[in-house]
């Protein structure tokens, strides 16, 4: 059961201080503080709190008009989770924009395993997605999607990719940034060498990748690496490393790096019998 | 070569009128006129221009610090398309909003094929891809890029399906919108019928799908249907077409729809040797 709701009349109310212009403070370091919003990231926050995989809820905030409608899902928190509820003034003021969807958590993501840990964890039989450069949130929340959908291990992020954890991030991922091992550190060219030495066969996806990536072979260990959204996996990158390529017509953009991905993991997942 | 550059300094100049409040306007109808955004996608509306499809520029408007670095892709524009050039201030008040790229065109779409029509011309060997209930722009301009990443010869859409000539579809669809043809009208039954008559085998993109999108055979003529973000393809549809599943791991949300529209199109496109 849940704790007594607790009503929220005042935007300053220090008990909703983390809750506070959430859209500004979305791009600036929060101690591991991360905002999950709406219902379907809520519920992976629940699940991920209760595994205690190092993530927790610390708070919760509700528009009234919503209490009665996620009475089910607030039943999957532990009762010592505050659950604050305001109504739609109070609520745009705390939150600092006009938030439609009125389902608000505040969580925290204890320190991780870092990359090195995260290999030597993995499973004999792993599949990993590697991603370097990526700037765009909506990006990293769908390339988590992706990964999560094709039952990917790990994925690791070089420090030049954006945090999963932000807010826009993590709704895209619909939460899987939330469960999924993650590790964003080092460059490129160290992550390609800590995989290779593990025993992970590494791609690198680009448009002038010299294998079909429906060609790629089986393999216990295989790395799926993606580069940035404009100018994709550098030569210095691709010229150390197998790289396959998603046949497209001519003469269009190369699809977006998201996409690509979930054409691969799509088609890796498969042939390893992982889904 | 073009035209001198036409100097704007008064927000309500008639000659820019086109251009007035698009945020606010993108979702109101605007008789065949459709806004153009950023170089990418200006470089298609010349070329649809060019080629007489039925798309034509009908003014062009930049940020004065973007005309240096776009001169090139201004010439591939006929001379009789105004180029109207603004300072920043200016511009932003135009536009309705803080136009980070700079780069805006004025289109309009003539009359089009209908969808009976469409059908009709499309070549012995076809791919299409059919949509009903998409209601986010997103959505729709992602589907548009893979179709053209993937050879559609057409995008059929039903009637509740949201305009791709809206200016963050044709922007997220990096212009395809504007050289794939593509007609909106009619109920998905109806579409499906339609389809059927003219030989399309007819696939919907399903979770509950019999058939493994990796399974569907070789066609002349193959349609792949997807359905709303939210609730996927009706049983009433379903049960009336061939199915396909995009395999994944289980108790996650079901994948984006341009995703399971990117996957399945680049499967089917595959094994029909049309990429």
């Amino acid at each position: 059961m849940t704790e007594p709701l607790l009503r929220i009349d005042d935007p300053a109310d220090p008990r909703i201080a983390g809750f506070l212009s959430i859209k500004e403070r979305d791009l600036t370091g929060r101690q591991g503080r991360f905002i999950a919003e709406g219902t379907v990231v809520l519920r992976m926050l629940a699940a991920a709190h209760r595994e205690g995989r190092g993530i927790a809820a610390e708070a919760i905030l509700l528009l009234e008009s919503r209490v009665a409608g996620v009475a089910e899902l607030l039943a999957q928190f532990p009762p010592d989770v505050p659950v604050y509820v305001a109504a739609s003034r109070v609520f745009d003021a705390i939150a600092g924009f006009n938030m439609h969807r009125g389902v608000l958590a505040l969580g925290r993501r204890d320190a991780a395993p870092g990359r090195d840990a995260l290999i030597a964890g993995l499973p004999q039989s792993s599949l990993v997605l590697a991603a370097c450069g990526i700037s765009n949130h909506d990006n990293m929340g769908s390339l988590f999607r992706n990964a999560a959908a094709f039952g990917v291990d790990a994925v690791l992020m070089d420090s030049t990719s954006c945090d999963p954890m932000y807010r826009k991030a993590i709704r895209v991922s619909v939460g899987s940034v939330l469960t999924l091992p993650f590790a964003r550190e080092g460059t490129a060219a160290e992550l390609i060498e800590r995989l290779q030495t593990a025993g992970f066969v590494v791609w690198g996806l680009s448009p002038r990748g010299t294998a079909d990536i429906n060609a790629i072979p089986p393999a216990p260990r295989t790395a799926l690496l993606v580069g940035t959204e404009g100018e994709g996996l550098p030569e210095t990158i691709l010229s150390q490393i197998r790289t396959a390529r998603i046949r497209q017509r001519p003469g269009l953009d190369s699809l977006n790096v998201a996409m690509a991905a979930g054409i691969a993991l799509h088609q890796v997942a498969s042939i390893n019998g992982r889904i």
